[in-house]
């Protein structure tokens, strides 16, 4: 195995022949890791909240339980010779061989929160199997409408959720507890739960959501309230920090390429020079835009919030899509709906959310695009499709189902485990429990506009690249390389 | 932010009344990695071939390059306290600033070798647009019918890709090129060449294809050929060793479900006591049977091959058949075509590929099934599913297309930079080169039958558990805990 | 307009010069018909039973009614010169002025029978919602498990259907009464109906059940019963005579070329000389077959129980399969589940609803094709697909879904006018009511082996037509030439 | 068989004893068809032109040829006593036993013109193989980009079509030769077929197209072209008189609908008062918005351009909303792009093709009904979903892929045999050939307000149906009862 031994590089000048042995000498780069900085999630425990739940050996036959000894790396790419190093570490989710709660006397909690994404169904379906079938709790509510649903007079009441309720919910998109936006009153809340003798509660939504969820455990902890909150991140945009990726979010990218299947068919069949534009959710970041792109291979230009668009000159949008047609006589456009916002201006209104209403990109594109070949002498027959909703109203794909599976019974173990105030992900393929404060602290996330999604993207449209130098600073932290 | 700063658990004893603060003495548990153990893969110069590519930052207007100092951790699982740790490292992919070969002299080939898998086009497709429309590749050649295709008479002729070729062919199962089993002649294929002055090798296949690749790739170096061999692992089985999982593999388990929801159906519908069985592709390894299991939620006995199957007694399969009817008046059932080889006993046989025959697990589970609920005066209705190539035949759903891509730019960035006898993949979420010799060891991978994905299908299923602790040693290492 | 002056042909000789006008003398070939052979369904009025249900026009605001004056023309395809004709009629369905049931006083039943068919809950869901919605019927029964679900002990009872219950039950595949085979005792049920004060029963199933409903109607007038039985015809293989198609049937049509598409991919990846060969249910006739291979275009040869396999000789499948090979690399292979018989021979053996156990013909075939290519010195490389019960375990698409609604509320519909011994069905495009006993006299049908959709099939496999000499004799009348 | 015997309906009176006879001295109402109106089409002998192409015995062992003595029933639905009755009929499509053209001389040339509709695809491969294959033609024209095809200069040049480019095309939707809308010019077209020797023309397209293919006809017979001119009927909105349903449509209808689910989806779980707002296509027609409707059974508001909309009021828009949002708590509403042109106003723009440019009335909806419910105090979450495209750019699925292998044959049997001017159909389920004046002056079609569709809408939806008496004045001539 010659290779093998030879698989560190040497510096080998101008060697002529070909060298069938190698030194071995030079021991090259080495890595390490000086020290890792765990982010904690708190326990009950440490509050002063006795434990009783007992073994856990009790429910299940466990092959083996995960401790407060078991980390998972969150810095996984390493630099040789960069020195000591310290990186991010979580702690690993899944059963503890203590609970903290005795399922006998425990009840629990489920709210969704914000809008539809893939896989809610599947979330709640997975915490009642594990809540109810593998650890044995009796009584599960499920809040109607999001944080609303505890507190809005003439709403419906939460419902007991149980195996059979579930039997099939995740074979369709939505969510059965239905859900809303704002309407978070932490006292009403925490008096709820009191009031109910809840002690667990599953919160499902975006950062947003997910601070209000600390307030709760934090009020509780304030109350004497021996409540474990956790959280399970939710997000259509893929925004949310730290974790790999959101449940969902590859569902939607993939009814994202059905809108852009669609706009290439139009684009490829309507003559002359047909150009199919689609407009993909993506307020202030683009990673739905830009894995739509990556996922379909179909598309010749992707705008996206993070990248400021630039329509004229040597590097701009009008002549990329016009040496496109050249090329090949019809051009596909993917525009996520905050791309433009230093061109057309941000609203000041806000929607019920307090979301800022956007200016609409895509309208505008395509009257750009039309008065651009109109100009130019060409025809152009413009396209145009928004499929909205249609990307996120479906029910969890395959990898999806799985994804949600994961998070729900990572939620379920620390929450039975007694810790509060956290939230779940996937951290570099791994099951992890992270606390509160650190999602909120790098959400909402964009996309890194030197980052290497942003690179394949450019490399596969052949778009211009220019604006990669003019970089826009957005709120929140952009996600780093992966993957 | 209290919660925060009792993030560490303290040993309470029974704490009575609440505390609002927490002590902060004591650090917890600390981690390190003491030494990273790079798995480093052989350069052409370090062989005594010298490169002459020149700058990378002409072929595309990078952000940044990847070099060999960058490090992609393997293992991202520590245990606090265990003591100076080594962990295992692997060399980061990604585009380099030295390139080895000259695009306008470079000829690739690219070959796909053994069963369908969905994706392979896509890797075609992305292997050309970035050889092509990226670095300026001028000739790339798709081998006909796998390693058959250099060598065979009579077999068609290895033909020119181009992206004008490839435009769609990703949105189409199965490959563009033709595939088959066996054949593989070292001496030919370097041979062919060397006439053809190919200088990139892409090889798509399982382990089997990779050794063959890694043959090859040492006959070029012993020969003088300043070639580089990549390979990209294709498993339906997902029984690579080392990645997170293979390209297509939950494309696989997305069709899988679909059979199971008709089994599912069937069983629901067809009264009295409905059993629908589901046979899935898995020789020796059960990931598909289990991965449908846990994304379909509506499986009541999984078995696989890793896990001997127990019919009788108190942890018995019908048993436990017999108790799901009782309580749902129905039950779904997946078995992979590998399972229970212990009860039926291995043929002695083998297949042109040199797989093992496989005996009819399926019909031999629907006739003991039917045959215990007659003899327990009990009417059953067996319903038997087996959608065989069905789940293989289609192409890459988004979330595989979006792998695909990585992988493609993975293995093309590092053989344009000179890299040899290394294949690709996804560890921990990052795409990385690994030297074949570690793929091949590591593989074929069985499921760690006490490991957490089993663990998750006890606990999805509630099917009994005892065969645990009669784990049947696999060929291959089982993969660990992933995810 | 000239051409449409000149519309009839003229025997023209040898006409050298082009005329620009035509003679109009001969008025060509007349056509008319004699007399409508109307089969009329009986009302239970005409049996003695007083209609109490009042005007029809207080439940909704009709545009018109149908009457028994209006009539369906059974025959639409007339030959000229052919002297007076007799044509078959049926009575249009539709809503009828007076209803002979009093809504308010009125309860209903609905059962399912025989295999699944997609489409079951779509007729369910508008049954409900038809009588309880627009008629304003209040209590429907949901009998459990088919006909057994009248009769046996310790079966689930009947469930009470309303439009909450079956709100989206037609987006999932199945029936939710469940279904079984046999079981029918006609005193038992009309006892229950009796006992529970039913006058409406809604009976879906094949052309057995047919049978017994109308016998469940005999028994009731017998009993002085003011009760109304009406069928819906379903059958997965299509094979219910007189009317266009059955619900699910196109359906499942598109849920064989999935199956289809995967032997496609195979048999072109798979080299050298693949050759996919999928099994399609179709006991007795092969409409599924044959119209799975005119929908998916990708088919070489096919296989139907109506036509005698040749293996050998200048018109055998074999030779055709290699001249297939030959050309193309790779062949396509569908064979209904009944075809062969006359090679394999049939089996003795019944199942519990009394359908002969079916020979293994996909099997055998691929062994004797395998055999063949063996002895002729190549290589082939044979997949196999079964589907089984994937094709009918679906939802209905779009058009059958809307065929359901048109077949629910036909029955709904005339029921309440108070028809009984019908069923429904869509007769040249328009809902009509049928008497049983003519269903029953038709059915089961198959198809015939001269006429036009087995010569399509022929034109586009170019598969030998020869056995169109020698078409067996089938039960049932073969179906003409539709369409 | 009691029932069998009494299937005529006695005026009873008040019997009050249960009959078990009945009286059949009564012959009931009688039906009968006078005479035949049949709409010939032009065969080109009848103009002087002399058919040379022999015996169609020769290209295909058919088992039995169709005729000019064969005609197919226009009207199907007969009134008793009606007196003597004149019903409309057509030639039944299908294969000649003369064949005008010899295959080995002559060229045929395909254009496919207009917006895209799914199959086109399938119109061009199954015309394709049935020229090529079974008649054996050598050289068929695709034009590209419809009319505009023959005569722009820059356009692509038409190509050769043979089975082997349309192998696989009928999986992909649009048109593998583009469209487009105007550019009709009759002589360059004439010029054109003259210099390529072109004898068949196949032009697939809307009414528009049919008037000017039907020109073309006339300009070959006036030039003394032997040129066979056939049109295949195409409209995504099933607005062509005469036929039972258009290639594309039910497919258009099954995409729709899942528009539909996602507003559903929206619309349940959005709170509180979810309304999902669905645009579908439909300028002047609304048959895609009613079936898609009755197809998808999830929709409380359907909105049609043949019907005006009333807002306010006791039958109005609005109050039905809120009394649907009462009783389930969300709605979901589905409005064709023509719907409400009363009160919006025709604006009088046209487009390219001349089509009137509509007022935007899905978003106008959605804005009335949230200005409605913020008067009323009622909070409302509307969600807007206008799938556009999407619908129309899928390939066919299989019923009408079947659908187009009949049309295309039909189209294809009519033109060898020397028949021109014509256009095909399935007309009450069987397949037709139509002189392009009588679809012309049938086309386009409105849906009936006061029809069985639109009732069956109104039974499904509960909406108000006062707008019945209301019905507008649209071009065309309504379809009347189907089915």
């Amino acid at each position: 195995m010659i290779l093998a031994r030879c698989a560190r590089r040497v510096p080998y000048g101008a060697a002529a022949v070909v060298s069938t042995s190698c030194a071995l000498a030079d021991e090259g780069p080495t890595f390490s890791v000086e020290k890792v900085d765990l982010k904690r999630v708190t326990h009950l425990q440490t509050l002063g909240f006795r434990s009783k739940g007992g073994s856990n050996a009790k429910s299940f036959g466990y092959a083996k339980f995960i401790s407060d000894d078991d980390c998972v790396l969150g810095d996984v790419l390493l630099k040789a010779h960069a020195g000591p190093r310290e990186v991010t570490g979580y702690m690993r989710a899944g059963p503890r061989s203590e609970l903290h709660f005795d399922p006998k006397e425990t009840r629990a909690a489920i709210v969704t929160c914000g809008g539809l994404c893939p896989g809610l169904n599947s979330i709640v379906k997975n915490l009642v199997t594990i809540l109810e079938g593998h650890y044995g709790i009796q009584k599960i509510y499920g809040v109607s409408g999001g944080y609303r649903g505890f507190t809005s007079v003439g709403w419906d009441a939460p419902v007991e959720l149980s195996s059979d309720y579930c039997e099939r919910i995740h074979h369709d998109g939505g969510t059965v507890l239905g859900t809303s936006r704002g309407g978070f009153d932490a006292e009403k809340i925490v008096e709820w739960l009191k009031a109910k003798h809840v002690s667990q509660l599953f919160v499902v939504g975006g950062d947003g959501t997910h601070r209000g969820a600390y307030k709760l455990a934090e009020l509780c902890v304030a109350r004497g309230l021996n409540v474990s909150v956790a959280g399970i991140p939710k997000t259509i945009d893929n925004d949310i920090g730290i974790i790999d990726r959101s449940f969902g979010f590859m569902t939607a990218v993939s009814e994202a390429t059905r809108a852009i299947a669609a706009a290439r068919t139009e684009a490829e069949c309507n003559m002359p020079n047909g150009i199919g534009v689609v407009k993909l959710m993506g307020r202030s970041a683009g990673f739905l835009a830009a894995y739509a792109t990556l996922a379909s291979q179909d598309v010749d230009l992707c705008l996206v919030p993070e990248v400021p668009i630039v329509m004229e000159g040597p590097q701009g949008v009008l002549p990329h899509l016009e040496r496109v047609i050249d090329r090949k006589g019809h051009a596909v456009v993917v525009v996520a709906e905050g791309a433009g916002e230093e061109l057309l201006g941000a609203s000041a209104e806000v929607d019920a959310g307090g979301n800022k209403k956007l200016p609409a990109i895509g309208e505008w594109l395509v009257a750009e695009i039309k008065k651009h070949f109109k100009a130019s002498g060409k025809e152009a027959t413009l396209k145009y499709i928004d499929p909205s909703y249609m990307v996120r109203s479906v029910a969890a794909d395959a990898g999806d189902s799985y994804l949600c599976m994961l998070l729900a019974h990572a939620a379920a173990h620390g929450s039975m485990a007694g810790y509060t105030g956290f939230t779940v992900g996937l951290v570099n393929n791994r099951t992890v429990m992270i606390p509160i404060p650190e999602l909120a602290r790098t959400s909402p996330r964009s996309m890194n506009a030197t980052g290497r999604t942003w690179e394949r993207v450019l490399s596969i449209t052949s778009q211009p690249g220019i604006a990669l130098a003019r970089k826009k600073t957005k709120a929140g932290s952009p996600v780093d390389e992966a993957p």
